[in-house]
């Protein structure tokens, strides 16, 4: 079979771009198309140069022997920008205020192709770390770990507040919630995770921080190492948080059950996006 | 900015592959390029054939001042074929039986690459139903519904089983657990489901369907069509199924605990792809 220039960059481009992460030998397409180095080469180059033009990614060459292309999802400032504003718009309904200071959230994590630009927002911050898995906590969390952990190729690790866990024997830690103040269990498979894995932590919210530093002392008795935090949703009210270190892309404040009134700002991540 | 035929190509099939089950029309990629309609129209030709050729998916092209392009991602019979073969071999691992018949699947749904294929192969099954949702029960099936949910292009709606949900006012349901024979509660939020939608049921387990049977039933009260009922893995062993209609991917069979054996094989959701 004889494949053109635009067919073979058609095929090319739609497979780097599922598989992220991931290093692929030059020879696998040089094989699949029965073409010479130099022209795949050509190929790719072009492929990365549209990537870097039109803000979809970065794809980096290495030379040698086990050479490849590894193609990595990139969000840059502007895009994050407006993905943010866009979230504030949606979170700011006067509707969306449940009882207790809780924000209805259920649609913006339950739209994929929302949540998938989410997950490369928050994949780009974390895109130079060294990661071993996505850790997050059920059950809202977990789709947005599934958005980021499927842009950074890395599995998702979800810990249990319950004890309906049938996936063999557990480690389990009781912790504080922050605001509520009561004592809570969580609980997490030993298989899922090996010990000495490095982490990412992803949640839809965050008030105290009660169940983050729950997920955080868990992760020690897995000797983990805590690489980042990221919640869509903090809570600004909060004076002493457990934690400081985390990024955020939407906070809440002033909250106002009885108006139901409150307001939605952007959080703290555009920060680590270079302008 | 002038864009060659190849950049073009690399960027309408990043484009492409990124809305699925969109409609996006030809004067998007028009304006963009500053190009004639015709010289689009060979560029969506040459990413049609290749994505056939290579089995990726389809892309319908609509004339007329509103028409425009839909990709769908689609999965042939002999990758799927493939696929299901991995996933027995994967679950057929002696260490994955757990008291209680379960098997251990965490890493499999958690393995965004390998959940996003399993997440093609069921989207491709209900790839021509008109469908307004995927729904599925916490804890274990969500990622599983948004890795369908992300190739159709539709929202996901999980059902809780706990009381713990901070999402408004809610339905609830009480069922009986097939297998265990107890009673047990589900819950769904009003907000999520509107009512009257075409859903698709996912689960990671099925037993004797209780839980499933229970999802129908909550369904009713929201006046939901249940178009279609998928789960990843099947246990054989039961004989009175509270569910007849449905497809699975991979059967768990003659299971003994004592002696840590049990048998996995394909399901019938092959029966669905024409070889």
């Amino acid at each position: 079979m004889k494949f053109k220039r635009s067919e073979r960059i058609v095929y090319m481009t739609s497979y780097l771009l599922s598989h992220p992460n991931e290093l692929v030998p030059l020879t696998y397409f040089v094989d699949k198309f029965g073409q010479a180095k130099s022209s795949i080469s050509e190929d790719v180059q072009i492929i990365k140069d549209t990537f870097i033009k039109e803000e979809i990614g970065t794809i980096t060459t290495t030379a040698g022997a086990s050479g490849g292309v590894t193609f990595k999802h990139k969000m840059f400032y502007k895009e994050a920008d407006q993905l943010i504003s866009q979230l504030c718009e949606m979170l700011q309904e006067k509707e969306r205020l449940l009882p207790g200071g809780y924000l209805f959230m259920s649609d913006v994590v339950g739209t994929p192709s929302l949540l998938n630009q989410v997950g490369k927002l928050i994949a780009t911050m974390y895109m130079d770390e060294e990661l071993d898995a996505v850790v997050t906590i059920a059950t809202k969390g977990i789709s947005l770990a599934n958005a980021v952990a499927s842009i950074l190729n890395l599995p998702v690790v979800v810990i249990r507040k319950d004890n309906k866990v049938t996936e063999g024997s557990t480690v389990s830690i009781n912790y504080v919630s922050g605001s509520s103040r009561k004592i809570e269990t969580m609980v997490l498979s030993k298989r899922t995770l090996p010990e000495g894995s490095k982490v990412l932590i992803v949640d839809d919210f965050m008030r105290a921080g009660g169940s983050i530093t729950g997920v955080m002392n868990l992760m020690n008795e897995f000797k983990a190492t805590v690489k980042g935090v990221t919640v869509l949703v903090e809570s600004k009210e909060v004076k002493n948080r457990l934690i400081q270190d985390y990024t955020s892309l939407v906070k809440l404040s002033d909250v106002d059950e009885y108006n139901q009134s409150f307001t939605v700002e952007k959080g703290n991540c555009l920060e680590k996006f270079s302008k």
